[in-house]
């Protein structure tokens, strides 16, 4: 492959809130725990004035995916709209700043929606309970998609939770068939058994006519097929997709091809903050095929690296990525 | 006493843009290791188009001092100038989710300066280099500065470094007016050598007519005193202030007040990033004062909130400061 992008993200821009605060915070204010929920503009005002002190970074889903792939040396580029405002800039400015392309008309911030937040509360357990403001975010369309840049990535990576905004189907549309007719390939994470809820028939649609790699958590897979059965989910998802790459907590990945499952073991770590650990896992994930690595190897490499995001507050990897894998004797 | 305030800071708004970089950085970008120094907006923007990614957190000298004493369950406030912009709402977001009063009336984004903010770049030693742009908190005045607040307050604390400012020399002359002109006692941090470099004069006669309690490091202080003795310049300190209260790095502080002196070790740590040793320092100094401890007590409480907060990147500590005291016997 000589194509100029490894890997291109298409989600959710945004900057994290991160505050810590008790379990009893999450009762009181009506936030379910570990789970991700949408809320407007008045409810965050409201929220941010309840929380503690904070730390902004910026995050989004797809965001970070492509951060942790950027980290490790990938040629990757990203879409997603911020605001030309300060948080807008923040964003900008970490994505380019870890290797990433993200090229963006920043629209003036005069009127309008912000540059989306999600104020994640992280619970003494390292769980952390995402209330997001999706902002100008919301508003990505097929005019926000580049078909040429498409054509000219290996592998999409598509954020299920951009189904939440209106024009962002068409969007997606958009970037499969470019991709997939200039002989790429297209990963989607189904990102919340929520979203899910909100959007079973799309991505059932998607699943079977045009995904080739599909990342979910345990939850999110047996939501998809609507069965308790981890292994049923699985056996189903590898019928419609080549690929099927599911992450199971504390119990690691299992990765199934056709007739051929891997169960990777977890990478034993004390969580501080869960926050990116999916994203971190689909990064390495895409990083790692795309350089050729064994299936076993990527799914190691996926591991390691959620292991590393989950080990400190926020989403982005702080610890060389290269060098853990090294350090594991994978490269 | 029953003032309302134990504590009233007065400083420069900042938040915090915090980023890893080697040393090597630094050199290539004419980066002073370890200082402040002011920088003007265009070399903000080009900088930060520079430097890895970052986390923005809430900082401020002074600020950070009142963040301390707030989160200690002191009766405290601040006084800075931030504006009606992103950065601004999330500065003032920190501090009174801590506890802390801040009441300012934030002029609209719409044109001149921003909120100002702080580049700081963290070597792999944990020190910290600052490049700070002002903006907004540099036009800190008089009309600022509420006298009724400063009659409420039992101690003032002045930041060395809004010294830079055109308008600020009378915002504090203002305030220790209003301070002493009710019984209260004033604080000042010395900040940075090269601000007492800038402003020795004016530092020397505050020293002389105003103020109770100086707060200043090594390196500080023997600029101030233009020696390159330490017991030189503490005794020469202890004839003009009633109480010195000298850090002294990896040797803890030392504590004057005229013919007493105590010298309190450092409390081991492991050194991730300096930022606010000196603020957190003075932060629990003064809450342990206004609450009637002994000065030594005061020393090593303050010595125990520095060493907290350079055990993690950020310049506002993270573990709740009154368990790390009563865990060390001293409440």
């Amino acid at each position: 492959m000589s194509k100029r992008f490894q890997i291109v993200g298409i989600g959710n821009a945004m900057v994290d809130v991160l505050s810590n605060c008790e379990d009893a915070f999450l009762a009181t204010n009506g936030i379910g725990k570990g789970i991700m929920q949408l809320i407007d503009m008045e409810r965050a005002v409201d929220l941010y004035s309840r929380v503690g002190p904070a730390k902004e970074m910026s995050g989004g889903s797809a965001a970070n995916t492509i951060a942790g792939a950027a980290q490790l040396g990938g040629r990757v580029a990203y879409v997603g709209k911020v605001r030309d405002d300060q948080l807008g800039a923040i964003f900008a400015h970490d994505l380019r700043a870890q290797g990433a392309v993200y090229e963006t008309t920043m629209s003036p911030a005069t009127e309008g929606a912000e540059t989306g937040r999600c104020i994640v509360l992280v619970t003494p357990d390292g769980e952390r309970s995402m209330n997001t403001y999706l902002g100008w975010s919301e508003f990505l369309g097929p005019d926000d998609v580049d078909a040429s840049m498409m054509a000219d990535a290996e592998w999409i990576f598509l954020e299920g939770y951009r189904f939440d905004g209106p024009d962002s189907h068409a969007a997606f549309a958009k970037a499969i068939a470019a991709t997939k007719g200039a002989g790429g390939k297209v990963s989607i994470t189904l990102s919340d058994p929520f979203c899910i809820d909100r959007h079973r028939d799309a991505f059932a649609k998607m699943l079977v006519e045009d995904v080739d790699l599909l990342f979910a958590n345990r939850v999110e897979i047996m939501s998809m097929y609507q069965t308790d059965d981890l292994d049923t989910a699985l056996a189903r998802a590898a019928k419609e997709v080549a690929i099927v790459a599911c992450t199971d907590s504390e119990n690691g990945a299992h990765i199934v091809v056709g007739g051929d499952r891997w169960h990777i073991p977890a990478v034993a770590t004390q969580v501080v903050d869960a926050t990116g650990a999916g994203d971190l896992f689909a990064g390495a994930f895409l990083w790692a095929l795309t350089n050729g690595y064994e299936m076993e190897t990527c799914g190691r490499m996926a591991c390691l690296a959620a292991s590393e995001v989950i080990s400190h507050l926020g989403a982005r990897p702080e610890a060389d990525l290269r060098k853990l894998f090294a350090d594991h004797g994978l490269i």
